[in-house]
This record gives structure tokens, sequence and C-alpha cells, in this order.
């Protein structure tokens, strides 16, 4: 038998909790604030999340038990097989070992089905006819749309107009779900006609899509909002990646000595990296945890820490994170998924006190890894994977010059079925790098609320 | 522990052979014939295949043994998973039990790289460096493109034209994989030449895509052209589908009553049903197997069983086969892969000795059908795999009525990421059912070639 590719795992090791990295931080998370700088009780989120959501945003518990509903609808696709990119090794001759988990492989396409799926679960539950949620790629609204149908849910996305006349697929999508999908800005919302108002031809952003996802829910009693990254119980969420995979490292006895994931809100990174971090905490073998994110967005490697909104109107509460200012406008780079302002605050609070690290990528070399990538593994990568496959080659190709066998680990957050349109672009050489000038940083971070001198 | 969803194999279950029917039916299939009318040689065929391939086209040993190579490169996603449709289940109310093979999970997205692998391995063993190829909805073109990156021959893909234009992603996949792509009929052979003097704006078809690439194939020593279905030896290699579903039913505890696939050429429905038949051979409790094809495309349920070309121009061998005639022109359904004038001579054969049948399905209700099964599975069906799934559901709700609990079981051949805009026009309205009216069959079948006549 030649050797091991897949490392799959049985239904039986589907996780039965996720695991809450908040038990294990140093310090207890910053709280979360109000308009008013005073920090915020959490049911003043009750207006658009369900109790046991909010639980879970505040919850210190290690482990949360995961609903047998939710269990018996992840055996849909989980476990997701750990692989062993052994055609990646031999195509750049190094000797490290490097192993991916493929989360491309839900019906959706990427690891965001994770979390939707339970936030429908708890909406049901708690009554919720409609949720509201925004997407800029559209893999969170393509997930969400899934999951809304599958507990009788109806969901309304607001799309970032942009990728709505440039994906028109990921919108056929959500419809074969039976969602209905908008484009943002739209009319239907005060957030989407002050915006129209003042720029008719907006191409959109994520942070004004969530504030008339958030609007919209806010203002009906049947209507609640999804968020599809950022906080932290979507980051709980996600830990099944990791948890499964650690499950598998021990089959393969082998273990990580560096993660890679991409990095815009942080629910993929979280989620691949955080139970790894328990085992950081309780001082086994350290494994370093990479965020990657593209220079184009640099959040956690450019940005300040400090309290900013969530979304671009300031609708939201206030967090701590690592920001670049909720006006920020990123450039049209083609990672959707990672044209987000600020962190989660979870990720911010690790990478500030040193126990997460990030790096910063440019554009066209995310798209030369990824396509290194799928000819020798065959799979095509979503382009927020290929910034994960970016670091993680860079850092084989450093072994390659070490001599040094390192294992490491990336997670394959996505396929990029959807995405062709970005490659026919980069292999037309109509993609450029971009890094964003000091100075527009500088401006964007004078802009941030006030409160946060305060803090 | 809920109720199993996904039976898994470990990669020591791929099988190290596949399954000949040939060594199972009860008469030896009938002889490729020359332009003469006369048998034809085996060796006949050097000029475009591989003598490996050749062996295996008229071999009669049951069992052929699976390269090493390519066993460890099917471990890039086999063996791929069964799964049982719980959901669908109770979404239909049937006290049936539904299985599918879920082949979409292959890195091009269908079955189809389970043949492209081995033929790349053959050709390069035997110093080809170029291979030529047709692709209609582009699944086999792209399955193709990346085996030949593994093997580092140079792949040629003539791909219909109107696929052409109305799929540039999957020409884009094909491009990642590093293979060239070109619009059928081209003005590189002579057989392209003269579909465009008669028709500037010819659409293209499969038959001229064929008789393109295997032109270019027949004119080059270093080229040889590699066929995505219909040949004996294309059904061979997808026969791990049905090797591998064997084991699972075991596993499961399961046998089924009736195997679904979709068949245009062929290779998908003998790809799963043929290792059943075996077993139906050997006296074991019968399987029905049922090929469903299109009603805009009915060459086993309305064409004739003669002698006639592979090919629209006639360059190919004769082979008897059920057809509609090799020039049929069948309607744009969107169903691309299921455009084709004939079945294979296998499956002809069998379906004229009464061994399998054959259902055709109209078109609407195959898209209502991938919607029921995307709403309730996840996973959205490419319009070939709706086929099989409209064909079984009808099954299920028979089996509603009448109260019986058959085990049914279908090929899931492939996803539908790159159909979304089939997908669309449906939602829109703009598609519509096609009956080919008697008389144009019989047209068709009059313009059969003159040999089919004398034998």
């Amino acid at each position: 038998m030649p050797q091991t590719t897949r490392i799959l795992l049985p239904e039986s090791a589907i996780p039965t909790h996720w695991y809450n990295v908040v038990a294990d931080m140093p310090n207890p998370p910053e709280p979360v604030l109000g308009a008013d700088g005073k920090a915020l009780s959490p049911d003043a989120l009750s207006a658009i999340f369900p109790d046991a959501l909010i639980e879970q945003e505040v919850s210190r518990e290690r482990w949360i038990p995961i609903p047998q509903e939710v269990r018996e609808l992840y055996q849909l696709w989980r476990p997701t097989a750990l692989v062993r990119a052994h055609r990646l090794e031999a195509a750049l001759g190094t000797p490290a070992r490097i192993y991916y988990k493929y989360e491309g492989a839900s019906p959706a396409g990427s690891h965001k089905l994770n979390s939707a799926l339970p936030q429908a679960y708890y909406n049901k539950r708690e009554g919720i006819t409609r949720l509201t949620t925004e997407t800029g790629a559209g893999q969170w609204g393509s997930s969400l749309s899934f999951a809304g149908g599958v507990f009788g849910i109806d969901v309304r996305v607001y799309m970032v107009r942009v990728s709505y006349q440039q994906k028109p697929f990921r919108r056929s999508m959500m419809q074969t779900w039976g969602a209905e999908v908008l484009a943002s800005p739209s009319e239907l919302t005060a957030s989407g006609r002050a915006a129209l108002a003042a720029h008719p031809d907006s191409p959109g952003s994520l942070g004004l899509a969530i504030a008339e996802a958030v609007e919209e829910a806010a203002g009906r009693a049947d209507t609640n909002y999804a968020l599809g990254s950022v906080l932290n119980h979507v980051l709980l969420h996600q830990t099944v990646i990791g948890l499964e995979a650690k499950q598998q490292f021990e089959i393969a006895g082998d273990w990580p000595d560096m993660i890679f994931a991409p990095c815009g809100g942080g629910s993929n990174f979280g989620g691949i990296a955080f139970p790894f971090l328990a085992d950081n905490a309780a001082g086994k073998k350290p494994v370093r945890l990479v965020a990657v994110e593209p220079t184009s967005c640099p959040s956690l490697t450019r940005g300040h820490y400090a309290y900013d909104f969530g979304d671009a109107v300031g609708l939201t509460p206030l967090m701590k994170q690592y920001t670049l200012g909720h006006d920020f406008m990123p450039p049209g780079i083609h990672a959707g998924g990672l044209r987000h302002h600020g962190a989660s605050s979870l990720v911010s609070q690790l990478y500030h006190e040193g126990l997460v690290e990030a790096v910063s990528v440019p554009q066209l070399a995310t798209f030369e890894a990824g396509i290194t990538f799928a000819r020798s593994e065959g799979i095509i990568p979503a382009p927020e994977s290929c910034h994960a496959i970016r670091a993680c080659i860079d850092e084989a190709l450093r072994c390659k010059q070490s001599g040094e066998a390192k294992t490491l680990f990336f997670n394959l957050s996505g396929h990029g079925h959807f995405d062709m349109a970005s490659y026919d672009r980069y292999f037309a050489g109509e993609l450029e790098d971009f890094d964003y000038p000091a100075e527009a940083i500088r401006d964007a971070l004078a802009r941030l609320p006030r409160v946060a001198e305060g803090v």
C-alpha cells in the first residue's frame, strides 16, 4: 500500500463540544462597549441575536455542547479529510511535511457552514422565522441560505453590490437553496438609502452590507441577524475544524510545528488554531499559529489595537480589535472574504498578547501559490485560502534552504469554483499588488470613534 | 450516535483491479468495423491510442490490474463516500432507502477523472507527449487537463463552441491546470475548416469536436487522442465507482434494488452498474440497472441498434450501438454531457439483451429534482446528475404509493458549480422540454452508414 494521503475519521469522531478559547486565555476578553463608552449588558444584543448565541458570546466555559441536530447536519460532510500534500511537497522539493484540512468539501464550498447551521438552529429554537445577513465573496451568504432552508427560516442576504454583479453564480447558488439576495446598498434600509444618496454608483462594502442587515433585523420582531465571522460565537463554532484535525494528527503520528490560515474577520483562523492554542497553554510542544492577511487589508499587521465598530456606519457596539478604521475602504482585491476593516476581538487580543502571529502577503503571490497547489493536489483553492497556501509554501521553501523537516498545516477553507473570474484576471495580467500607503492608514485611524480614546 | 450518513472506506479499499463486464456478458461484444464493413484489427487504432488501452479495449479478462501510480493518484479523492440521503427521504416522505455515490468530490468535479488519470498514465508510459480531446459540458476536458499536467503531457482541448462561450469558467479551470483550450469548430483541422465554411456561425457539436481532436492526433506521431466515454476501456476505468459501492453496501448491511445513472456515452452508467451486473450474472439478488437519458437525446429509448460512427464526420471506426444517427444534432439542452448521438457499444448490447433498462426524462423535471435534492442534501448537482436524481425520486414516490421500502441508489456523478447559468435559466422560466419528433429520428436514421445494412 502506498503512503496515506487522506486521514479520515468516522462520523462518531465529529466533536460533541465546541472549544471556547476564552477559558485558556491569560486575560479575560476586553468588554464590548455601547456608544456611551460603558460596558454593554449582553441582553442589549437580544434585538438581533437569540439568547443561546448571546450566552455563547460571553461564556467562559471551556467546552460548549453541540446540539444533536447540528451534529447530524454536520454529518452531511464532516468530518472533513486531513490531507497529506505529498505531491505539493514533491513539487516544492521541500523536506517539510505539508498537511491541509479541506473545508471546501461542505455543500456551500467553505468552512462557513460550520457556523451557519448552529446559528439557524438556535434562531429557530427561539421562534425566529427570518434572518438577515450580509455577504461579500458569497461564501457566508451561501452557507446561511442552505442552513436557513434546513430549518424553515427565510433568509435575506445583502450582497455587496460589486460581488452581486461580478459573482452572479454565487447568487444563483443562494437562490437554489431558497434565499432572497439583494444588492447592497439597497433602497430598503436607511443605511442603504443614505449610501446611495451620497454615491448612486456605490459598489458597496462589507461594512455597509452589515449595517443594512443589522438595521433590518433590529426593526423587526420576527427577524434576527446572523454574522459569518468576527464574533466569539462564530469562532467557537468553527473550532470543529481544529478539534477534528488534532484527532487526525494523532492518527498520523505527527503534530504541526506551524499552522496557517487566512484571516479576515477571523473565523477561519480561530477555527483551526484555537484548539491547538489550548495545547500550547497546557505546555505541550508549542505550535506556531499564523494568521495570514492580504497586504491590501492588513488589520493585524498594520492596524491599531483600539475600540471600533463592526460595521461601516456605526450601528454595532464597540469592540476592541485590530482595525484599519471602520470606514476603511479596501481596494478591490479578489479575496472578498478578507476585505474586512478589523479582526475579531479574540484573535486581536491573542495577537496583542503574543500568543498568535500574523503575516501579510501580496495578491499576485497568492494566486501563484494557488496555481502551484492546484497543479499538484488537484483542488483549485478559493482566493482567501490561497493566502494560507502562500505563507505555507514560503515556509516550506525556507525549510528547503535550511534542511528542516517541519510539519506545516494549513486550512484549505474553500474551493475556488466561484472565483474563476479572478483566476482569469490573474492569467490575463490584470491583477496587481496593493500596498496600503501609511498615510491612508493614519487617516483612517484618525477617524476611530472617540470612545476609543478613553479606554 | 445518530444514524450513519456517509459510509466511508479506508484508502486501502480503493480497488486493485478494474472490472471488465465483457467477461460476464452472455455474448461476446459485436466487432468494431472499418469503413469497408470488415472487422477492424485492434492495431488499426494505434495511430491514436497507446497499446495498453487498445489491449484493454478488446480484453475479455474479468479483472484488469490498476497501476500503482494510478491508485496513488486516486487517493487524492477516493474512495468517495456512499451517502444515505436521510433528508431527501424525509422530504419525499418515502419508505424507500436512498443512497448516492458522490463522484463530484474529485478535484475536477466529476467521475471523469477516474479514466483521465489512467489514460494519461498509459500514454506517458508509451512516450506520448501530447494529447488531444474534445469536451462539451467541460467535465471531461477538465479531468484530462489535470491528468495531463500530472504526467507532464501537453493537453489540447477542442471545446464545443457554444460551451466555450457559455461556460468560460470551465475553460479557466482547464487553463489553471495548464491545458490549451480552443473553440470547436476551429481553423486548425480540415474537419473544423469544412464546418466553418458551411456554417461560419456553427455552435459546434460533440461529434464535430471529436472529429477535430481525432484528426489532429492521427496526423502527429507525438500526439494521441483521449476519449471521455463510449469506449470499452473508459467504462472499464469507471468501474471503481461500483466496486467501491459494493464494499460500502456490505458495510451498510443493505443492497440496492435499483441503480440509476445518467447515460450519454455510457461511462457514468457503466461505472456504477457493471460491477453489480456481475452479481446479477452470478445469480445473487438481482439489481435493476437503469440508464437515464434526456427525452431530447434518447439514443437508447428511441434510437436504432445499428453500426454507426462515433463522431459527426465519419472519421472513427463503426461501432454497433443504439444511435440517433451520427449527424443527429440534439437541441441545446443544458446537460451537455448527455448530448451524444449514440450510447456505448457495451451498454447498447446489454440493453439490447435485456440486462439493463433505460428511461428518458424531460429537462424541466430534472432541474426540479436537482433543486429538491440540493435543498435537502446540500450539494447542488450537475444537470447530467439531475437525470438520475429525477428517475430515483420518481421511483421513491412510487414506493410512497405502494408502501414498498426499496433500496434505491444513484450516481451523483458531478456537482453543478459550473452549471449555475443553467439553474438561472430554469428559475427564469427560460428552459423548456423537448420531445424529439418521430420523423426527425426517422430522417437521421435514414442517413446511417450503408455498411450498417449488411450487418
